[in-house]
């Protein structure tokens, strides 16, 4: 936790390491010494002098504070929808009959599950469906305020306005709309999404479940060929679905070569699983219960299986692609590739919402465990009272960049959800292209994020973070498989990947980059010369607290990381082929678009540091933003250092200022953790109230 | 998944990084490879021509590829206590009945477990109780299996047997083992282990509850002063315990300075908690539910408070020391530290076991998540079949680096049990201070792995890894808290931490080192002297996984870890006090015993290599073992860069050669996971069965 040191006494330190320094290089770092601003070295060594003072875990003392103000930095956080998210709150508030308990079966889960959705949309009056198509940032704002509940009403929320609505509404005409749009508000038809089968959830294009049409009776016949085929993990097919879009593969007898039946990709069709009045399983449809999951247990998962089930010609969803009744196709989109390309262009809101509502996770995570880090105290020094958890050094090296970055990732999503909104509106392809590969990226980034960080802060809590009631267990496990469905983040960050790949390649063929790829155009320039040996050098705190710095740091990094993939591919697909130099590259190409998605949150949060008009608030999150920035570069310090991006000293200088930016985040946590403004029913672990949290604990338990 | 490029490539190479390279070094470089063997030089070569054939993803193909054979290898993998698994294992699968659902809630799950547990012992025969007194490398054995069974029941029975029969054998004298031994082991007297308090955890010396000697009645009083001190997360006490050992401050009236009170510091006594007849709640004792946790719900925690209990004086474990009738207090130990370090000394065992049990769990989540994935096929090249996901490069890092530290902490382990038995045999002192070290670092690096690691497998296995019945949630769930009991992971990393600069100490002051540290000696001193600028670029295949130079680079981390944190805290002592310098150093001393810890495990893993008798099975295990040890290096290389230990393309050839270690690995990694021999009734999950693993996932589900 050490300042960084000052440069005068880093030559020295360094003589210690550098010993075979050669002639050139010690004049080299001779001369950077005179280019080094004295200001700046001056205003390290004052800070290292201070911090020198302050025993470590007695937080307050001599050095410079930064301090926060509460309600400043409340207001700037939060949400352009805090009023909807409030009724959703304040209704569940008054309504404990609906709250989920602690530990609920499979079965009573999902029934709570589907009353607390009725409830909130007959009885509170919070209708997400239009807001779906008419102001998707509405719609996110009430699925995280529903996640805060209980992240399954917020998943089934999802499925049945996002996933089901979603698809007949972006998927179908004007017809489909008019038929379904009210009951799917409403709740009268509650519907499935069923795309995923037994062997096939990445590879949408590998489906087979097949809709074949009958010129003769105007129908589309829905078959599972196989085993493989039954569509799995369909949610609300277990218990409530009436309907579900069913993606299969279009079959049109006669049309292919020769008079053979023609395939002409995966299309989405709606059919009736569940009889409107009774509710029993309809003819030709065998339903089976997916069964207890790891979490997410108030969504019923089913597993269907078609036996030549028909639908009439009406269901096939028809907006980019239509059968006439003589069985004549016909679509506005050249290829079966586009098709699939626009029909599941459709979907990316999913992702959208998923990376939104995991902050939303994050936070309550986050919360929780400071709350509890602050109250929490063990050891101390001899004859004095034991100090906070939080005041050491190892609890704040856990949660303190976990903080960080959920700041971060607060301004990056709400980024992407003001850019899906635009594009909702402006439909123009480069905004598209932008938030398809965006939302992959940070869906993908910020889930693996949250899902390790909530195991940390669990870890951190020691076992009382192992009582169910304080949450953290419940918010692992159903948060758990954001990391999967809306597509596996795995293959979502080679999307990213791709996608910079053809920026890259467009670029060199002089065409325009995206919206967010634009500072590759600056950065790959300065890749393609070597790092500069005297700023790599420079270590001063002024310097490592530089948006510039730390943002050109990571924009190094990503272009570095494309301009080597697009060698390497090159090379290795002459001998292996596109698919195997791909998968020879696939590590690399994976750490490039994390590269990518980290440098855009960054550029976010220092847009939103520096956009901030309240000055002490834009002080703390200037502090969040370096520990941020500077934490992640030390994570990476192997790549930095291995191109000598960053000198020896460099490194151990980043190192020791994330060290002591954690430590100065710690004295501002509480407010930190407070302007998430998270209402207790949402947060609800006992320690993790913001008072009390020991004696609420005891009450729980039955003291 | 290149393999690392010739010494003759990597100079051209070199020198697009190096641009700016002085005469020196270039001469330097020129010299190490003329020493370079031209031998180590062409295999490099060979073996680069041959691979670069292999399109990633085919599998087989023309170069060299390590064969495993299943017999050997699982022959050299087996315990020395198979038989006695076995019997848990058949039993089992002959007691559908006491087989664990998926669903079950926690009022049935503790009954059930209860039920286990007595059946084992009673119906099976396998008695645990006097194997941790004679040998316990069978009752590590015995738990291993009844954890693969259902972990609740491996803690239900550790709580029965190692902590509370632990307590009283190893804390109690004669008369303790005649009274108790009995009812114990034959489960007449389930028990628990009443250390932990609401506000006490880990600092066991902070404990409250109080023990007063009343020498009126020949009686202890046993006190719970405030809420804080109220025992938590007493395992057996909510619903099945009948005595507690209750860790309390020892107060005797009159003995202090002045007559006051005199506080002799913590001491276990043996208190009722239940009536052995009714089972009911004992007078002054009150009893609450811990409730539902985040898992190993068949386990029953309860918290206990005590109003003027009262416990004859025959109920203080009197081993070290003891209290006449007119109260007078004799020990054969001179302080309260040294008795208390003798009272938890005795209880290491507890931490032996969660390592090797961690272990165990790991085996399990790996064997599910390789077989799923040699299974599971998605993509593949065009109009090709679809490949194993296992054939990703992507997925081959997420599990085969995996897979090789569990073979590591498979041998580590084992010699932590070796080590354990000959120490509770021998009671030689530097045995004693060398297992509790290893047995901290061993308990909280594994456990911590394992942790993360099930995360890893769930979300490799995708949606079908989030079925309830595939076991990775309930792994994780119950797991989970491995990190936290017998005593927190970071708290127990600052103990290896801490015995470390001890011995550090020692040596400089002539003294001798502990057997497991013997190392230091040697990589001290080179640590003092510079990395060595030759072999530093030395990166042909051969040095690379040549056993010395991974050893060296382990131990060189770790000796420079120490020396340089002996400095820091040296430098902070004087201005910040003990206290606030080894807070200020916290981060560093976690590295430091976290970097110790590998270096064991490697050193065992090595030996367990060269030990290895079949020729073929030891190719194997070198396999596997350098993957290990270049992963590890890898993911520190910033360290290893920072002083220069390791050149740029060294580093770089580090990196190609793990990724081509990890795709070599995956070629034997069916016969790897096999030779766990894992029982179905263990893996259980449909999707981890060796065989038709889809049809059992479907007819599960119902179909």
């Amino acid at each position: 936790m050490d300042r960084p040191t000052t440069t005068t006494t880093t030559v020295v330190a360094s003589q210690t390491y550098d010993g075979g320094e050669s002639p050139a290089l010690r004049r080299l770092r001779l001369l950077s010494l005179h280019l080094y601003q004295p200001s700046l070295t001056r205003a390290a060594s004052s800070g290292r002098g201070e911090h020198g003072l302050i025993p470590c875990g007695s937080g307050g003392g001599r050095a410079r504070r930064v301090e926060a103000s509460g309600p400043e930095l409340k207001a700037y956080m939060e949400g352009p929808h805090r009023e909807v998210q409030m009724r959703v709150f304040d209704f569940f508030s008054s309504r404990p009959d609906l709250q989920t308990p602690v530990e609920i079966s499979t079965a009573d889960h999902r029934e709570l599950c589907m009353r607390q959705l009725v409830a909130l949309v007959r009885e509170a009056g919070v209708r997400p469906f239009r807001y779906v198509l008419e102001d998707p940032s509405v719609y996110f704002a009430i699925t995280e305020a529903a996640g805060g509940i209980d992240i399954s009403l917020g998943i089934k929320l999802g499925v049945q306005y996002s996933l089901w609505g979603g698809s007949v509404m972006n998927l179908g005409t004007k017809k489909h709309k008019d038929k379904y749009f009210n009951a799917i508000d409403n709740l009268d038809y509650p519907g499935c999404f069923a795309m995923t089968e037994l062997h096939h959830g990445s590879n949408v294009q590998g489906l087979q479940t097949t809709a074949t049409f009958d010129p003769l009776t105007d129908e589309f016949v829905i078959n599972t060929p196989n085993d493989g085929a039954i569509k799995w993990w369909i949610g609300n097919a277990a218990v409530h679905g009436k309907f579900a879009t069913v993606f299969a593969r279009l079959i049109l007898p006669l049309q292919g070569n020769g008079g053979e039946s023609a395939d002409m990709g995966v299309h989405a069709f709606i059919v009736p699983i569940r009889d409107l009045k009774s509710h029993s399983v309809l003819p030709g449809i065998e339903i089976h219960d997916c069964g207890h999951k790891v979490g997410l247990n108030g969504v019923d998962n089913g597993a269907l299986r078609f036996r030549s089930v028909r639908i009439p010609r009406d269901n096939l969803l028809n907006r980019f692609a239509d059968v006439a009744c003589d069985g004549k196709y016909t679509s506005s989109l050249p290829t079966v590739n586009k098709r699939f390309a626009a029909t599941l262009g459709e979907l990316v809101g999913g992702r959208v919402g998923l990376a939104y509502s995991s902050v939303g996770v994050l936070k309550i995570a986050v919360t929780i465990a400071v709350r509890y880090s602050l109250l929490r105290q063990q050891f101390g020094p001899p004859k004095q009272p034991e100090v906070s958890i939080l005041d050491y050094q190892s609890q704040q090296h856990k949660l303190m960049p976990m903080l960080a970055s959920t700041y971060a990732f607060h301004f990056a999503t709400r980024y992407l959800v003001d850019k899906y909104s635009e594009m909702k509106k402006a439909h123009d392809d480069d905004v598209v292209s932008d938030v398809h590969s965006l939302s992959a990226g940070l869906k993908a980034y910020v889930t693996s994020y949250t899902a390790k960080s909530i195991s940390t802060c669990r870890e951190a809590c020691g076992g009382h973070g192992y009582a169910a009631v304080n949450r953290f267990g419940i918010l692992r496990n159903d948060h758990d498989i954001f990391q999967t469905f809306e597509g596996d983040n795995t293959v979502l960050l080679q999307q990213v990947a791709a996608d910079l790949l053809k920026q890259y390649k467009e670029k060199f063929e002089g065409g325009t980059l995206a919206v967010t790829w634009n500072y590759l155009r600056d950065s790959m320039a300065s890749y393609l010369s070597q790092p500069n040996p005297v700023t790599a050098r420079w270590e001063g705190e002024d310097h490592l607290r530089n948006p510039t710095f730390q943002l050109d740091a990571f924009r190094y990094r990503t272009s570095r990381l494309l301009q080597s993939v697009a060698t390497r591919l090159h090379k290795h697909s002459r001998t292996l082929g596109g698919f195997g130099a791909w998968n020879r590259c696939l590590n690399h190409l994976l750490t490039l678009a994390e590269s990518h998605i980290e440098s855009v949150i960054l550029a976010k949060f220092i847009e939103a540091v520096q956009s901030c008009p309240d000055k002490k608030t834009r002080e703390v999150l200037k502090l969040v933003c370096d520990l941020y920035a500077l934490d992640r570069i030390w994570n990476d310090i192997g790549t930095y250092r291995n191109v000598d991006y960053v000198a020896p000293n460099k490194a151990k200088a980043i190192h020791k200022l994330a060290e002591y930016l954690s430590f100065q985040v710690r004295g501002v946590a509480r407010e930190l953790v407070d302007a998430f403004d998270l209402p207790d029913i949402v947060t609800r672990a006992p320690i993790g109230m913001p008072s009390e949290a020991y004696s609420q604990y005891t009450q729980y338990i039955g003291f």
